[in-house]
């Protein structure tokens, strides 16, 4: 019998996809150019050309049943070396390969995270504005996400609230950092401040609580400043990261676990995830992209048209007069709408082909989300169209 | 708080896989050519070069951020096309891509096939012998795998067992043919059979029981037969299909699930698909290689090689007096054991150098496999051993 779970999930639809496809409609009758669609968070960048370089020496000079051969079910050893390699040198960590687990991109390393630190009825904690895919990442596996209010002045952490959530049922906390709809990079004293709390609780509930950080924008960080490692902060944590944003590959499914070293369970917690991946078919990423990125670990897609969209898109939001909070990394930007329904709002702007998207879903409800990972050309074109809107909706 | 369930699972030890690590630490002492490894169902014939052609293609010529950007949810449109129209000629079907939904590999697509037609604690029945890992593949959703007794004069179906074990609370079944690990190929009577006591199962219980059909040898048949299509048979069935065999490709996770268009609920099931992915971190394969299997969909390895061997082990078993029938397709042969014991059996085999794999956990025990994906040269040189150990431990 087919099941009522993922048949009764048909019905939710999904704000942003309802959005892209009334785009692609309108964009069938204007042509895409005069579509201003802000909705996907899709690279814009391509991919390094040494990754091009990469993949097709391996293909040509490679033998194919060792290139194309099953991945050890923990990953191949030497890219594991690698990654490992890589972030020691880059983030001052002693990750070992034991420490290290290819994943099909964040998605695969999130999936093995919340499985392997939770128990079904346990509670995972997240924080306003949210990436709304954790809801059925979380939701499916039998544990409960939940949503700590938005701290709408910074996007850094809303402690307070953040204090009164965190109970006993609470095993793990998801961060994403730097954050997807704000752009927000969470500063060293947030996390100092986010790490002494879970110390302090975790040893009054005599239970561990991890911290699985989500860090697919790692390397997208504006004015020449830079993410600090989230694992530096504390013991128990289990960084998920993805190669889609920084070498823009997102289709290509290539990614990895890290549990921290300083975690007394961290070699145990990437054994287990071998255990998990045989529940969920996930076998380990494709063995080919596994070699090929362990071969340009210190590369990424040129950033700088995110940076320089950024800086066009605010300076034009603030003139026009909207509450914004300067991101300082991704490629997304996180508004206040003009009125207290941004659904009502990204309705109007839809009159004037522009795709916004409302944030009810990201759990900050009266925000919009722009993510511009589009070509500054047109983003450039789209400023005086918001500039119109604003001002003849809103009277700004 | 680290999950109890997966770190459990940990102190579990695969018999494959100590016999391989056992095969690994001899080939260190006396050189891997001399260990006779028939452990690991790896192909041992090359990707066709045609693959690799079209891989370099596409990296060298498409547009890097439309090759590597996200795959839609579902799939990409022109892949499930391609897929349906190939499934179509070859096996006389009407399958439209809407009936498609590309998965990374076989394990993926039993992994959404489970999920898609099952509530926890339905029965799964599958038939002995049987792949071990799927075990954990069911059990790991909440439904429960059962397993038929085998048939061990033609490793068909013990339809006799079958009856008595599909209850009510049965709502799918699981096949393998070709069958990994009896190399049996199930007839047209089999079948039809199946499917005649499956309709009339549905109809006395008043709801759907589904056939889930795992087929990644479907290509792999000897003598000049064909495997008969499993979908033709029974309206309700669901078929997982991976390249990793066909195409030589194991390490690169890609493969589809294929709901049979006479399914009342194909399309919906296939959408229901896009819904469990969110849940197991699936995101679909990655899109390169949807890309270039679509460009390879009537292509395979040379399976030459395998049939080959299969002749060699086949006639050297029988004339030492194995009780063994003779498999039609796949690597796999699957002879009794010259003990009750075949653990015993297995670790006697060892002190000659030949890594047999005994078949308890493959639900069949008294057996065991030999996956004979190996160079033919190596074939040659093992029988004299096979021979040598038959006579000196068991006097035959």
């Amino acid at each position: 019998m087919i099941s009522e779970t993922y048949k009764a999930m048909l019905q939710q639809k999904s704000v942003i996809r309802n959005l892209a496809e009334a785009a692609g409609e309108r964009a069938k009758v204007i042509g895409a150019a005069n579509v201003f669609d802000y909705s996907l968070g899709n690279p814009s960048v391509p991919a390094p050309q040494k990754f091009t370089d990469v993949m097709i020496r391996l293909l040509q000079e490679k033998n194919p049943m060792e290139l194309h051969g099953y991945s050890p079910t923990l990953g191949i050893p030497s890219v594991k070396a690698k990654i490992a390699e890589s972030l020691n040198r880059r983030f001052d960590m002693n990750y070992g390969p034991e420490h290290i687990f290819p994943t099909s991109a964040a998605a695969a390393a999130l999936a093995h995270a919340f499985r392997a630190v939770t128990q079904p009825g346990d509670e995972i904690l997240t924080f306003a504005p949210f990436f709304p895919e954790y809801n059925p990442y979380v939701n499916l596996t039998g544990a409960k996400l939940k949503v700590v209010p938005a701290d709408t002045t910074s996007f850094q952490i809303n402690f307070e609230a953040f204090e009164e959530m965190l109970t006993e049922k609470v095993t793990a906390i998801l961060v994403n950092t730097p954050n997807n709809p704000s752009g927000a990079v969470y500063s060293a004293e947030t996390l100092t401040k986010l790490a002494d709390i879970l110390r302090k609780k975790s040893s009054q509930y005599g239970h561990d609580i991890f911290l699985i950080s989500d860090e697919p924008y790692r390397e997208i960080v504006f004015d020449g400043k830079k993410q600090p490692y989230v694992s530096k902060f504390y013991a128990n944590t289990i960084a998920c990261y993805s190669f889609s944003k920084a070498l823009s590959l997102p289709g290509e499914r290539i990614g990895y676990l890290a549990v921290n070293p300083a975690c007394p369970d961290a070699a145990t917690i990437v054994n287990m995830c071998g255990q998990i991946s045989r529940g969920i078919g996930h076998n380990c990423p494709t063995s080919l992209l596994q070699l090929a990125v362990a071969e340009v670990l210190d590369e990424t897609s040129d950033f700088s048209v995110y940076e320089k969209n950024r800086n066009l898109i605010y300076d034009c939001l603030v003139d026009i007069g909207f509450d914004v909070v300067k991101p300082e990394g991704t490629f997304y930007i996180f508004p206040k709408a003009l009125e207290e329904d941004a659904v009502a709002f990204s309705q109007k702007a839809l009159a004037y082909d522009l795709v916004l998207v409302p944030a009810d879903s990201f759990g900050c409800p009266g925000y919009f989300r722009m993510a511009y990972c589009i070509d500054t050309e047109k983003v450039e074109r789209s400023l005086p169209v918001l500039r119109k809107f604003a001002h003849e909706v809103y009277g700004k």
